[in-house]
């Protein structure tokens, strides 16, 4: 790397009679930079008198550098500026590192011990700075230090004083960040830990020495470089590693149920676990951030509350991603014997997606307590004594994509009293982006529980239907491997029923059973292949009631009967002759009848604003502007697919063959020799060297197919014009 | 819940003659406190006089509660106390309200503008709070609040001295509630946002109105009540919302390759990216927490470069669980058709464990560049030119658990010169809480890249073994799925060779082809089946070589020699009778003949310290103590396996029968009815009420065998007695 200089820019350093102000000048000044040493000439105290700032500015001049002491308090700042002005025009660069220590525990802290420290870190950088600031937004530039310290940003027993005026310091640098972005002036914050009576106890002796403040000076001088971009940041350094620290916030929560609630201290404390709970705590930036968070969390909670008023419901979330799609498209039996199940089975399968039977999935929460809840008095459900009765499934508009997350909310709409037993009618609604994408809806069979009086229907349980009365139009046959359920568990529902023969004994069966909902994934396959051209977004909505138990290795039998565009089916064991899934339905989009061409309907593409990719595409066109011959010797066209939420929401061409360009959507003459799918967010992370393509590639983010060699000469082309 | 008092409390409240601090003046009140309700009496700007305190304390009179005005500046805190000592003979609470604003921008901002924000926020609650210290460690009770803002912590354009003085005084509470832990003084910081001309032109006009004070008094007055117990926490409230902040630090970098390297402003630059990569970011408590986080990251450091120096090195790290291990297990063929597989199937299985060949995995780190880095001038390697010729794994000393986590070490220790091609002989040194568990070895074929008169041979490469000249003696035949490797691929190794028919084509195979680690898992099963008792913990090590490709659905026939307590052994596919594992071997602690009875060795019980849970079982124990007959009601006896990382480490006894007793170890007296199996962490959880039973149980968090119903009788005992 070239050397980072600092030829022609005047530094103030405060306190640089010393310690990291000295190594502050003496390395700025090494790199060109003119510095006013600036020192009190007082012990660490603040008593006493000395001319440190003299033997300094004497060896950067004995080195062939430039600089002049100052002998100012930075309670004075303006003549510490004045002094950089006079001799030498101008002033670029301010470490505000001038400090002394008064520490008392806080009951003997006397009000001289708190002004002082106030006057000498807090007032004193605030002086310096603003001495400097006018010149600082005249010639649009400026680089600001502020000198914290662990002990404020964590608190240490006997620092009350030091503790606030170094706290002090990081709120003065954020507002200052903000105030000097548009005159390219950026103001940080350098926490450093050298040798000091602070550390001396409590570090082994060899570290102690080894606290050099030459492996803080490079931290600090990089962070006052012209090229240092980041302002209002907080950098902790010492010993040679350096860590950036930053305030986080709790996604925080309601403090009553609903907003005509009262918030009340005891529902303050009812809630407080959720309040103090930093699992999903984020970085806020900017105080407009914490306002647009709080609207959304008020619409949310205000929402929420309208929906819980007509039903108590349970909120959830669901995050899957290509793995999860595979390992359950083995579960539910998609196998490479069958090439047209090959883009269930392989993420970079140019038309990989979703088994439909999969968004089932997301409204499955086991945390959900609303059927227990839901229970009338002296009833109850618990996961010994429910029955996963039916299920429904609606893919509301477009059908999902390949990874994403859900919310979902679950809530009983109607509990029916069956005599035998009672039946809740579980609604989930599952968005995606604030979006209902999903509905879906499971009748729990509650063993035991019935006659209480209840009713015995639901306008709101969508029914199944009867079969037609007549020889099917299509039949398909499967075997269930041995260890299906063990592989379908993976995906997620781990009761023992299905693996632990002394359960199934105990519950009645010669042996662990099929998961129902395993078995409907088998079926709906076989309806998708037969009348949707293996073509998840062809479905609609799916409908099935779960009749009997299936047993792995058993064969299942689909009938299939088509009227109009629904696909009615049951499926029966084949060794008994039972039917396991009854009153069964798919609705369709397109009926697709198997062996017609036009199976592999492509997904809608969605249309998608700017992306941040963009400005990349942006840059390798310019690359390839730059350097043309570099660009011809790839000699292949590419084809790159950007998605989000695992869908491809925009198409860009590299032709480096025979246009040399680079647009939007797919190859103008021809096609493309090779084709990467790659997220929009992965695509940065590439490019920006975080992620490997080579990595990216092995984990399945980045996707390649046609000519995957080809896509070896794309990446240093990526790597050397394009990093951002 | 009950009402959460302040009888008998007496508080000071600043700044209460309105807004905020006239809503704590009033809720404290009535809830029984004796409020010392402080105001200047000025307006916004300080300047001004007004009554305000006095209508507050007739509204809390007119109500029956007590209540006295103080007209003192909060800069002279020792007369508010004086005021609440005079009056009630005693002072319990301080919350520190008192501001004013002054904003401009900066370079408009007079130097009064910044003292009088210093003094009356910063200053102020210094002497007011150091006014009640004494008070406070005398009685050994005080709560104290501190008031922040988001323009403190994030910054906000116009106010650097008021956000200098709000993030203050988020320093200044730190240190005091390190100073105040041992008196039963707690010191808190409420963040809190109250409609104020800050949030007037932002917000929507409906949520400015909405932004009552009253909805965060409860929050301020739940931080002040005897049972609060947090200290040192800034909490974010606003419109009956609540979010705990805090700052978190990234985990850092050393800033240059090795110790001995200078650091330079280069080196920084070129470490930024690492220096801010917040990714990893925690929380750090306590600056003692920093010291060791320091002296650790330094001495892996200096360890690191030391290895280094040696061989050039890659990190990496490994996680897994149970989902991970049942996955892999039915990747390489384990299948619930043999009943002694269930082991490696079925997470809740008592002798649930790993197969030895998954702790091959944690060595192949996709990411390490280190065979590619060693390769001679005018070499190269990537994924395209190599092959996986030969695996090492040595299990160092006891068997891994469950899950866990391992650091990686791989490095390239030799490259050997084979003519057609070159040999990277690739170590991985594998650890786990700092400790050495397991060694593998790659022999990496890179083709066409020999020729660089290179060694043909390394002392550092583990050899395997002829097998021995005899018919071998045992034989195990087993059929690969056809979808073998599209079910191994969920392992990790995602290479389109194992899945893509074009890829597998352009290779020169009729179809995609087995993993070699697929096959050895098979192979390695085999041999752990007919000579180790299917008891993983019994291998030792094990060497093969890959000497040919697997199709899926082939047979494989695995042909095994014992000698000693090494166990030879080769795999041949069915089909063609070709050798596709040669020269194979495992070496075994204990040989365990196929049929003999003592297969299931128990793993060693590590030995544990202290644990969290201890106390909970402690507590449970009281709980027993104190209500016997529901203990009673129970009537069985319950084991507890704590485990920590997925290894039982310590076992406690409930006996809820006989002896009415809870021990550590196993029962006394006969058998365990249930048998629970959870990780420290879980168990903790599960006391909390963080995590659900339930939940627990079907997320296989939480182990149970023998009588699962009996688990039920537990919840209600552990949630109400024994809840922490």
């Amino acid at each position: 790397m070239e050397q980072l200089r600092f030829d022609g820019r005047v530094a103030v350093v405060t306190g640089a009679g010393g310690g990291l102000g000295k190594a502050y000048a003496l390395l700025l000044a090494s790199r060109g930079a003119k510095v006013v040493v600036n020192d009190l000439g007082s012990a660490r105290d603040g008593v006493g008198k000395s001319n440190f700032a003299d033997a300094v500015v004497k060896e950067i001049r004995d080195k062939g550098g430039e600089a002049v002491a100052d002998y100012n308090s930075v309670v004075e700042g303006e003549k510490l500026i004045k002094t950089a002005l006079d001799n030498y025009g101008r002033v670029d660069i301010l470490i505000n590192n001038a400090g002394i220590l008064r520490d008392k525990s806080f009951q003997k802290l006397s009000e001289q011990d708190w002004d002082l420290i106030q006057a000498v870190h807090l007032k004193g950088a605030y002086k310096t700075t603003q001495a400097a600031w006018e010149t600082f937004k005249k010639q649009n530039f400026g680089r600001v230090i502020m000198t914290s310290s662990n002990a404020g940003l964590m608190g240490n027993f006997g620092q009350s004083n030091y503790s606030a005026a170094k706290m002090g310091l990081v709120g003065l640098a954020s507002t200052l960040a903000i105030e000097g972005a548009k005159y390219n002036i950026k103001v940080n914050t350098i926490v450093p830990t050298a040798a000091s009576r602070l550390t001396e106890d409590i570090l082994p002796p060899d570290m102690f020495q080894a606290m050099k403040p030459e492996l803080i000076a490079p931290v600090v001088a990089y962070m006052v470089h012209e090229s240092f971009e980041d302002s209002g940041i907080i950098i902790d350094s010492t010993l040679g590693f350096a860590h950036k620290a930053h305030i986080v916030r709790a996604p925080g929560v309601p403090l009553r149920n609903k907003p005509s609630d009262p918030v009340t201290i005891e529902s303050v404390k009812e809630k407080w676990s959720d309040v103090t709970n930093m699992k999903n705590a984020k970085r806020i930036d900017k105080i407009a951030e914490v306002t647009m968070d709080l609207v959304q969390n008020l619409q949310d909670f205000e929402e929420r509350s309208k929906l819980d008023s007509e039903h108590p419901s349970y909120w959830s979330t669901f995050s899957y991603n290509s793995k999860d799609l595979v390992c359950y498209a083995l579960g539910v039996g998609s196998s490479v014997v069958n090439p047209s199940d090959l883009r269930f089975l392989y993420e970079s399968h140019e038309d990989f997606s979703a088994l439909p039977t999969f968004f089932i999935l997301p409204g499955m929460s086991m945390e959900s307590p609303v059927v227990a809840d839901s229970m009338p008095p002296g009833k109850h459900a618990d996961f010994t004594n429910i029955l996963h009765g039916e299920q429904y499934l609606e893919i509301v508009n477009e059908f999902p994509g390949t990874e994403g997350e859900f919310k979902t909310r679950t809530y009983v709409v109607d509990v029916l009293d069956k005599a035998s037993g009672a039946i809740a009618i579980v609604n989930s609604e599952i968005f995606q982006d604030r979006q209902l994408v999903l509905r879906t809806q499971q009748h729990i069979f509650i063993v035991g529980q019935g006659g209480f009086n209840g009713p015995r229907d639901s306008k709101n349980a969508v029914p199944v239907q009867p079969v037609p009365k007549r020889a099917p139009d299509a039949v398909v046959e499967q075997r269930t491997a041995e260890d299906q359920a063990a592989l379908y568990r993976l995906s997620g529902d781990l009761n023992p029923l299905h693996i632990d023969p002394n359960v199934a004994t105990a519950s009645g069966h010669p042996k662990p059973i099929l998961h129902g909902l395993g078995s409907l994934g088998f079926a709906v396959r076989h309806v998708l292949a037969k009348y949707a051209g293996n073509e998840p977004s062809n479905v609609k909505a799916i409908k099935a009631r779960f009749a009997k138990p299936v047993l792995p290795g058993q064969t299942l039998v689909t009938e299939i009967w088509l009227e109009g565009k629904r696909a009615h089916f049951q499926t029966k064991v084949k060794e008994s002759n039972n039917v396991v899934i009854a009153g069964a339905y798919v609705d369709l989009k397109n009926v697709v009848k198997e062996g017609n061409a036009t199976a592999g309907q492509a997904q809608t593409q969605s249309s998608a604003g700017a992306l941040k990719s963009d400005s990349l595409f942006a840059k390798i066109q310019d690359g390839i502007k730059a350097n043309p011959d570099k660009a011809k010797s790839v000699g292949a066209v590419y084809l790159y697919n950007i998605t989000s939420n695992g869908k491809t929401v925009k198409k860009w061409t590299l032709d480096l063959k025979s246009s040399l360009s680079v647009y939007e959507g797919e190859p103008k003459n021809g096609k493309a020799d090779t084709t990467l799918t790659v997220s929009d967010d992965d695509m940065m992370d590439i490019a920006a060297g975080t992620l490997g393509p080579q990595v990216a590639y092995l984990k399945g983010k980045l996707k390649i197919s046609g000519n995957i060699m080809l896509a070896q000469k794309l990446g240093p082309l990526l790597k050397s014009d394009a990093k951002l």
